[in-house]
C-alpha cells in the first residue's frame, strides 16, 4: 500500500495506517505525505520505509510506482487528504492501473465521484471509501438480523451523530482538523452533514439495506463567523415506507463522537452505540431485553469475521477500521491471483456509498434551502 | 380529595391516588370513579370511602359536596377520565368554586382549554394539569442550571419519547387503555402525539424556559386499521433560535417508556433519561462529564423539596407525580388560609401548560398536513 | 397502625411513613415519636393525628391504645427507634396483643430477640422485620429464578454494600443518624456490620435459599476514634457448599447506598444493583445477557404483586418498603377475619430473620477476633 | 522480534502479534511457533515470514538468530507458550543476550523466575511480563491519581475478575486453552488464581502502589473432575494497612472477561471497568461522580501516551496490549542507542512483577490449605 496524504498533524493518516498494520497482511511500502517534500520525506524514514519511496507529490508517487514491477509495485493507494484533494490523485491512481482506498466524503463534488464511478468500473479496480463505521462487527450483526426479517418490515430509525468538537471557533486557533472542515473550499458544499452527516447516512442504509426516498433538512450554523453548517436535522423516508430522522452535530457540548442507530421493526428492535461498540442490543416483542456481546456464539458469520477476539475482551474504532483493510486486501488479494473475491471480502463500502454520500450531502443542502417539506432523494 | 373516574381497570387513577397519598397532606373523601353507579360504590368500597360520598356521577358528586361545610367537603377534584371526558367536569366543578387537578392533555379541543382557564382565572381556582414528568427532581434540577445560564444560549435539544405497546393493534383485543387512547373521539384530533408528545412538549418548553416558536411535524400510522397517529417526528425553533427534535412514537418495540431529553448550550449540556431518574448527566466544556444525584449536596432548592430520600435510594414515577400533588396541596392549603402560595409551591403544570399542550396537538396535525416545511406556533 | 419512635429529624420513620400509606390500605392512628412528650405531641399534629391518640411514652400508648375496642385500636404497632430501644416496646406490644413491625437489626442483643420470638410465637402474633430490600420485585424474581433451579446449583455468590456517608467522623457534628449508629451502647455489637451488613446477610439468605454455614470475617474501623466496624469483608461458606463473599463499608467515599447481589449456578447468574432496581440482569450460559424488567410479562407471581407500574414507570426504594407493609397489611386482615393468609401475602422478613441478623452481627464480631479461618455459623 | 509459540490455535500468540504490529514499531522476524516443525513453517509462510527465519525449535532459533548481525538478528524474543514452557526459552533467550517479552505467569516455580531475574540483571537485559491490563490508558490515570494522593490515604480496595468460560469441563472437549489451564502440569500450582488471579493481583499492587503483606484465601474447585481451582476469594492486608478484596474466577456463568478494580481512599475513589475501560470514574467526597474518558484533556502524560485516539473513539484490548510492547521497543531503542529510557518508557511489567504474581500464586495455595486465618506474604 501507498499513501498519499496523512503526514505530520493528520489525525486520520495514522488511524489508517494501524488499521492498515494490525492484521499484518498490508504493509506500508510507499508515501507522499505532505505537500512539502521536506517534511513528507522526514516523516517516511519515521516510518522506517524505503527513502526511494517516499516521494514528493503524489503525481511522481503514482508514475514512478507504476514503472515498478508486479509484486514489488504498491498493490492500492490509500487518500487521506482533506476533502478537496481526494478527486485527482484518486483518478490518476485508477488510470494508472491501481486500486483506491479513499477517505470520505468521497470528492468534493458529485460529479466527480461519479466520474470516478465509471473509470474504477472501466477498469475493472476496487475503490473503497472508508465509511468506517460499517466495519464494526455488531453493525453487521444488525445488519443481518435485519436482513433475516427477524424484526419484520422496518418502520422507524434514528441515527444520530453528535460531537462537540466545533462548539467553539476552533478553526481560528489554527487547529488542522477544524481548519479545512470548515472551509468551503476544502471540504465542500456542507460541512458537519458533509463530515458527519455522511457516515450517518451510510450506516443507516447499510444496516437497513433500505434507500432513502425523501428527505426533510434543517441545518444550522451555531458558531458565529463560520461558513457551513455546524448541526443540522433531517427527517427522512426510506424506499419501504418507514420513517427516520438522522441528526449529526458538531456543537452538542460534551459529546465526544457518540454515533448511535437504533431502528424498531414490527416486531423488534435493535439499538447500537459506538460507545459501547462490542454489544448489540436485541429487543423482540414481549421477550427481555437482550445483549448481544461480540466472541459470543451464535452471532452471523459476517459479525464473527469481523471479530479478532473473545468476549470480553473490548475491540473498538482501530479494529473497525481494520475490517475495511482486511476485506480490501482480502478482495484484492483474490483478484491478483484471478479468482473471485469471496461475497464476505466484499463487504466494504465502495464508490456506490461515496456517490450515495455526494447526493446525500447535495440534497440536505437543497432542502436547507427549500420552503418545501420533503426534497425527493 | 375527590376524583372523577379512575375506577377499576385504570392505570392513571391508582397512579393518581398513590401520588396523592404519599406524603400524607392528602385524604381521599370521595368519588365518582365509573360511569356505572354500582361500579363505582363497590371500588368505593375497596378504597374504604364512606359510602355515602361515593357518587353515581360526578354531576352528583360535584353538586353534593358542595353543599357540604368547608372544611368538610373535599378540597379540589382530580379527574382522571379519557381525554373527552375532561372538560364537562372540569367546568362543573370550577363554576361550584373546586380546584381542579386534571390529566393530560386538558381537553378534547383547544377551545375548551381556552374556556377552562377563563373560568378558573375569573374565579382564582388552582386548575393543575399532570404532566407530571416535571415533577422529577432532576427535571428541576436541569431547569435550573438552563436558567442561571450555565450552560450558556440553548443551541439545540433533542426530546424523545418512545413508547413500544401499541406496536400492534392492541385496541382490537379490548385492552382499555389502548382503546380510547387509538379512538378520535375519546381522544382527539392525535393519537401518540396528544397522549405522549405533549408531555415531550411540556417537558422541552419546562426545562429549556423556552417556547416553540414553529415547527416542522411528520406523523405516521404504522398500524393498518387505526385511525391516529401512532408515531411523528418533529423539527422546532424555540424562541431565542435554539432547534429541537421531539420524537414520539408507540409502535417502538421493545421499548418501555423511555421518554429522554437532552439540551446543549453555548458552554454544556445536560441529559436526563426516565430510566434513571435518579440522575442527571452534566457536561461543562472542557470538563469530564459529572453525574449529579438526587439527594446528594448542592443541588437546587427546587430540587431538594423534590426528594424525600437520602442519596441511593431509589425515587420513582409515584414520587415526581406525588411531587406535582404535594404542591398543588401547599397551594391549597395557602390559599384557604388567605396567605400567599410560596413560588416554590407554584411549581406545577397549570392550564396555561394544559392550552400549549392543546395548541401543539393542533400545530402538529397541521404541519404534518402541509407540504411548507414550518409550520408557526 | 401506631408508630414508636420516627419524630422530626429521623430519616427512617418518615420511610415508613410513607410506606404504609401509600397503597391506602393502612391508616396511622396513634404514635409516641419521641421521647420528649411536647415534641410528639407537635409532630402528631403535623401528621394530622387525633391529638388524643399522639401519646407521651411508648408505654402510654401501648397500653392505652390496649384499652380501645376492636377496629377502633392501632392493628400493630411500627417500631423505629434505634437498636437499643427495639426490645422494650416490641416485647409490651405483643404481651398487650399488639402485631409489631421493627426496624433492623431487630434488638440489641441475640437473647432479646430470641426473647420476642418466643413471645410472639405463643402469642401467635406478627412480628414483621424491615430488611425492606427483600422487597425488591426484582429481588423475588431473582429468588424465584433460583427457586427454580433455573441457575442449577448455586456455586458462587457476591453481596455487597458500599456507603461512603462515614468516610469522616461525621458523628461529631451531631449528626443524628450517625451518631447512634457509631455508639456501641446504641447500636449494639457491631457497626456498620449491624447497619448495613445485616440486610446484606437477610438478602443473600433470602434470595439464594440457602443458610450461611461459616463464615470468616475481617472487620475494620478506619475512621479514628470510632468504637465500632465501619467497614468488613466477609468470606462465607452456604449450606450447599456453595461460597459467597459480603461486603459492607460504610466509608467507600463516592458510594451512596450501593447494594448490589450476584448469584452464579451451574446453569445461568443473576445480577441485581438498587441502582437499577427495576432490573435484573439474567444470564444463561451460551445464551446472550437479558434484562429482566419489572412491569414486563412472564415474571413471577411474586414480583408482579411487588410491582404497581407498568414496564418504565420507575419504582423504588419507598415502594419496595411499601410492599413489605402491604405484606403485612394482608397477613394481619387475614388473621383478623380469622382466615389463614396467603403464601404470597406471608413474604415480609419476621423475627427468624432478625434472629439471624443477630446471629450473624455475633458471628463476624467472633471470628474477627479470631486467629482460625472459619468460624461455624 | 521472533516469536516462540503461538501457532495455529492459539489465542495469545495472535494477539501479541497485532500488539506488537499496531504501532509499527516493532516487525515480527522470525518464529518457532510450534512443538511440530511442519506446523511452524506453514504457519510462519502465512505470516510472511522469510522461511530461512522459521525455526523448528526454539532452541534452533534463539542460536541461529544469535549468529546473525546486529540489526539484522531479532531485537527480542516474546514467549507465548503456555506456563511450563516459559522458562527453560527465556534462560536461553537471556544467556544468549536477547531481551524477552514473556506471557504469564512467568513461570512454573518461583524458583525459575528467581533465576530469570538473576540472569536478566547480570546481562543486563529487559524482561518484560505481560500482565497486559496495566496497559490500559485509565488504569494508568488512576495510578497516577493515586500516585497524587488526590485520594488521600488509601482504605479498601476491591479488584475482581470473574469469567465464565470453566463453568463445565471444557478441557474434556480438547478445546487447547481449557486443557493446559487446567492442567497442573503445565499451569503450576494454580488454576484461576494463576491464570487471571495473578493479573488482579498485578493490577491491585500497580495502581495502589501498595503491596500486599498477608492474605487470607479460600480456593474452590467447582467443577467436579478437575485438578486445580476454578474460583477463588482472597482478603488482603497492604502495606499501608488498607484492606482489599480479590476474587477471580472461572465458573462465573455469564461473565466474559470482566476485570474491574475499585479503589477507596479517605478523600475520594476511583472506578475501572475493563468493560467500559475507556472511562474512569472519580468520585471525590461531597462532589458528583466524574466520568474520566480517554484522549480528553487535563489527564496524566502517562495516560494520554497510552492513547491513540481522540474523546469517543473507543480503544481497546488490543491496544492496551500494544501499549505494553510500545514501551518495551521504546526502551531497548533507547538502550540499542546506548541511551537511558526515558521513565515513560520504562512503564511496564518486568520480571519482578513476575515474581510478586509467583509468590502471590504460592501464597493463596498456602493460605487455602491453612487453618490460621492470615498467611504472610
Amino acid at each position: 500500500m501507498g499513501m498519499i496524504g496523512g503526514g505530520p498533524g493528520a489525525f486520520i493518516g495514522e488511524v489508517h495506517r494501524m488499521a492498515a498494520r494490525l492484521d499484518g497482511k498490508i504493509e506500508l511500502v510507499c508515501g507522499a505525505f505532505s505537500s512539502d517534500p521536506k517534511k513528507s520525506i522526514k516523516f517516511g524514514k519515521e516510518l522506517f520505509l524505503n527513502p526511494s519511496r517516499v516521494y514528493d507529490s503524489y503525481e511522481q508517487m503514482i508514475n514512478e510506482e507504476a514503472k515498478l514491477g508486479e509484486g514489488e509495485r504498491m498493490d492500492f493507494v490509500s487518500i487521506v487528504t482533506p476533502n478537496h484533494l481526494h478527486f485527482e490523485p484518486s483518478k490518476l491512481a485508477l488510470n494508472k492501473g491501481f486500486h483506491v482506498v479513499c477517505d470520505k466524503p468521497v470528492t468534493f463534488t458529485l460529479a466527480e465521484a461519479k466520474q470516478l464511478k465509471k473509470i474504477s468500473s472501466r477498469k475493472k479496480l476496487i475503490f473503497a471509501v472508508t465509511h468506517n463505521y460499517t466495519g464494526y462487527p455488531m453493525i453487521k450483526e444488525a445488519k443481518s438480523i435485519v436482513a433475516s426479517n427477524k424484526l419484520g418490515r422496518i418502520r422507524r430509525a434514528i441515527v444520530e451523530y453528535p460531537q462537540g468538537w466545533l462548539s467553539k471557533r476552533l478553526e481560528q486557533t489554527g487547529q488542522k482538523q477544524a481548519s479545512w472542515r470548515t472551509d468551503p473550499n476544502k471540504s465542500g458544499l456542507a460541512g458537519c452533514m458533509g463530515d458527519i452527516g455522511t457516515h450517518a447516512e451510510n450506516l443507516l442504509e447499510y444496516l437497513t439495506g433500505l434507500k432513502i426516498k425523501k428527505l426533510c433538512a434543517d441545518l444550522n450554523t451555531f458558531v458565529k463567523g463560520r461558513s457551513l453548517d455546524d448541526d443540522g436535522a433531517v427527517l427522512l423516508e426510506l424506499e419501504n415506507g418507514a420513517k427516520a430522522i438522522l441528526m449529526a452535530t458538531q456543537i452538542a457540548v460534551g459529546e465526544e463522537n457518540n454515533l448511535r442507530i437504533r431502528v424498531y421493526g414490527e416486531k423488534g428492535s435493535v439499538d447500537w452505540s459506538q460507545e459501547n461498540n462490542n454489544s448489540l442490543i436485541l429487543r423482540m416483542e414481549g421477550r427481555p431485553k437482550q445483549i448481544l456481546r461480540t466472541g459470543t456464539g451464535e452471532l452471523h458469520k459476517s459479525t464473527m469475521l469481523a471479530t479478532r477476539l473473545p468476549a470480553g475482551h473490548p475491540e473498538g474504532f482501530i479494529e473497525a477500521f481494520a475490517n475495511i483493510y482486511q476485506n480490501v486486501a482480502l478482495t484484492i488479494d483474490s483478484l491478483n491471483q484471478n479468482k473471485k473475491p469471496k461475497q464476505t471480502h466484499l463487504d466494504f463500502p465502495t464508490i456506490d456509498d461515496g456517490i450515495r454520500g455526494m447526493q446525500f450531502i447535495q440534497k440536505v443542502v437543497a432542502s436547507n434551502l427549500s420552503k418545501s417539506k420533503w426534497t425527493k432523494f
